[in-house]
């Protein structure tokens, strides 16, 4: 029992969005410099470079109390919920719920690790991306499991530490049935990599095979990055592929430290491709910028400021504005217009 | 991550509440003396007397296992759920959920701290308080987040200890766009007290702004305490005021320490005011006694006993009985009739 | 707070299941060598003989993240949340949710503890086994609480140790005018064995008397082992009794040492009786082989192999495969079929 370790952030902020001509909202959020969390783990070491472990981390919404994820109801530890079996020279069997590798390469690549207002995942919308809207139902996110951030039932292989730089991993994963809305995704993928010399270089797939219709979805990612010290620059680009529809996002980014804080900066695109002009129309970019102070290793202030611009009729905004709508007729309706957003808040890692 | 403390209570009794001629119910029930819950919690020091902190607290209904809220479903860490970044000199800025201001001083000068049969906040229900019912609905308690206990996305200041005995704080809270039944409270208030030479005097006050009708809702509570040493008496009173309907709470209470144990009486009266001469006849009183004997600083055993009044049409029970109805025609209607139970339990803080 | 002790289990493991015409299934399962579950428990030394403690253990499916019972809503802590006082001479007092007496016997006999595809418990199956189905209702047994595995609201007395052997308990749970399905079982029960010589024999009984129709269920255990230090054989019968309708489940065991590993064989008949004929033709039976090997004490890795065998129109499955149906005429109809299974997995203890 003695290998049991608690652990977790919790991370508060103040945000306001501004959706156009919709208005603007304040909120608190949770999770904009890092997830606030709940993490539960350990190691047992079996000796002869044998090793045991399990790892248990659960989101909180501390603005509000709640935990884990609202799809499927009860799932505490949303996150991440494996055990593994590694060996030091032969790598690590991994079962359980974890991240899909393209989401791992993906936010490794971000300055804002696809978190707060200037995320890389901000165009990870299924209401306004059309290839996930047609690939997993257009039920809101926050209802719905979907296989671009972590999936359930999966077998991973890791690659072990000690290769020259070289880390990757392999993953399937179970549908057992059901559907990936309900958590049930059928799969497979794998993520390759080097660092090294200053350079982090990566790529990952995962193909969902019971999307809707029983169809194929690609997720794709590829990326590198250099540390030039002054400046840490990096480039990468996501696919999502379904049938006609794709929505490729591209994401320029500099992080530059200055003294005890950073500065933080990102460009993203989203290219969209559907089966009509006008669906190809909605292309949309955000331009991102931040600053995080760091009163120690475990805790930060920061502040972010982003805006959206959204092309054609797309309709991306930025998380935790007033509620928006593509139909042209409702009251509400955002086709192309900016979304803006600024917040300040506090992460504690503990 | 040494600092990170898991602590908590147990606490289960066995309850038997008669509600006069609707009948009456056995019970196993959680948090009579002290509320089962789950904390994890630190601090850490980040020099020059500032500090950061977290705090989580959530509810165990112990009898049947269930953890948190029912509402915000998922809701584990429904009690606290915060961050802090604080100075010795200048207070403590706090953000996430949080208890409103009132229910602290409130429950402060109640001698059984608003739990059990005998509790200050027997009246704070939705089906027979006017005011909270007219302002947040009648659904039942347990179903509906309400800003009479915790609020949401909030925004504290807390003055700093070493102020000769005055403590205190400031609150906003974001409503967000949604309502106080779903968790979503725009309010503010405040809490200013002071404490010295066996005294202790409080007020607090908290209006929530988008109630029923976007009418504003003012809660606020007074009280003062004195301790002769042989017996510790205060006096309190919580107001709940929305438009022309209003229920004002009055506690006196007793706490006297005998060896090993405390004897706690209480007095307790409901004055409701309505539109008409009928709803302000809707008036109630209840006489509570408990004795609790520690087995050490954790854990000791308790028994209380108590007896609700209601004057004119008035359905005020004591939880644990049978369903009672305030429509004159229904089989248990209970309109006038006394609620009387007694219960017996073990708490143990670990 | 340092007496509090985070521990539990991840076990996950990789599964098939045919259902004889009806089709096969893989899928990734939680538990079937432990239940994944997460406890966090402590005992406080009162002095004198006496102590206090408290006890919370939740499962964890650790294949989706999910935390906890689906029914009742929010039950985490679904496998036990107690708190005790116990004197070393007079024994324990419990009060909460806890395991019914009946599951700990029956569980105690099992070669395979009641978990994975060679389960004992293989023929507690609402839509199967027809005593429970008509004293519990037919829904599905995940979404339904049911007092043949635990109870809330529980006050339990456990007999002290250091009686020559002797071990047992008495319960006794209150309804609160809920229904079993709802989680309130009104009950009481008994455990009593004698463990000592290689021997280890009990019985236990508990009877819910708030089943459908307000009539009496009876859960009835008793079973015999002796370990012959090569070979621990033993023999065990559960007895569902409801009016007219009965399932008799019996079981044979065989747990075999080999080295580091373990070798555990069981068979297991359901005998089951109803109104006609043709309801108590539906018997069935499982042959069900395992072996288990401790890369440590915490660690293991595991492989089993079932088989169950229906009679007449029974449709007993083994968990994890397709869906079946008892409906003559539907597609999935599986009446008199065989259910066939394995799995391999590994289980870590924290």
């Amino acid at each position: 029992q003695s290998s049991v370790t608690v652990g977790g952030t919790l991370d508060l902020g103040l945000r306001q969005v501004r959706n156009g001509s919709v208005g603007s909202q304040k909120s608190e959020v949770s999770g904009a410099n890092a997830t606030s969390k709940l993490i539960i783990r350990g190691v047992e070491d079996l000796g002869g470079g044998l090793s045991a472990g399990f790892y248990l981390d659960g989101t909180i919404l501390a603005d509000t109390g709640v935990a884990g994820a609202a799809a499927p109801a009860g799932q505490f530890w949303d996150r991440r919920s494996t055990v593994s079996v590694a060996s030091a020279q032969l790598g690590e069997v991994r079962l359980g719920r974890d991240w899909v590798p393209t989401h791992l390469v993906w936010t490794g690549f971000d300055p804002f690790m696809t978190l707060g207002i200037a995320s890389a995942n901000t165009f990870r919308s299924f209401a306004a991306s059309r290839a996930l809207g047609q690939a997993f139902g257009t039920a809101g996110e926050a209802t719905t499991a979907n296989p671009t951030l972590r999936v359930s039932n999966a077998l991973e292989y890791f690659l072990p530490a000690g290769l020259a730089g070289i880390y990757g991993q392999a993953i399937v994963t179970a549908g057992e049935g059901g559907t990936p809305a309900a958590g049930g995704t059928r799969g497979e993928g794998f993520r390759l990599g080097w660092a090294g010399s200053g350079w982090n270089v990566a790529a990952a797939q995962f193909t969902t095979h019971n999307a809707a219709g029983d169809q194929s979805f690609k997720d794709q990612v590829y990326g590198a990055s250099y540390d030039f010290g002054v400046v840490k620059l990096d480039v990468a680009q996501r696919r999502w592929l379904f049938g006609v529809d794709r929505t490729v996002n591209t994401q320029f980014g500099a992080v530059i430290p200055v003294g005890r804080g950073v500065i933080k900066l990102t460009y993203l695109r989203a290219n969209q491709t559907g089966a009509t002009a006008a669906q190809s129309a909605k292309d949309a970019s955000l331009l991102g910028a931040g600053y995080v102070y760091s009163l120690s290793k475990r805790t930060a202030l920061y502040a972010h400021v982003a805006q959206v611009e959204n092309k054609g009729a797309a309709t991306f905004a930025i998380p935790g504005g007033p509620a928006v709508s593509g139909t042209a007729t409702a009251a509400n309706y955002f086709g192309g217009q900016k979304s803006t957003a600024y917040e300040v808040g506090v992460r504690h890692d503990f």
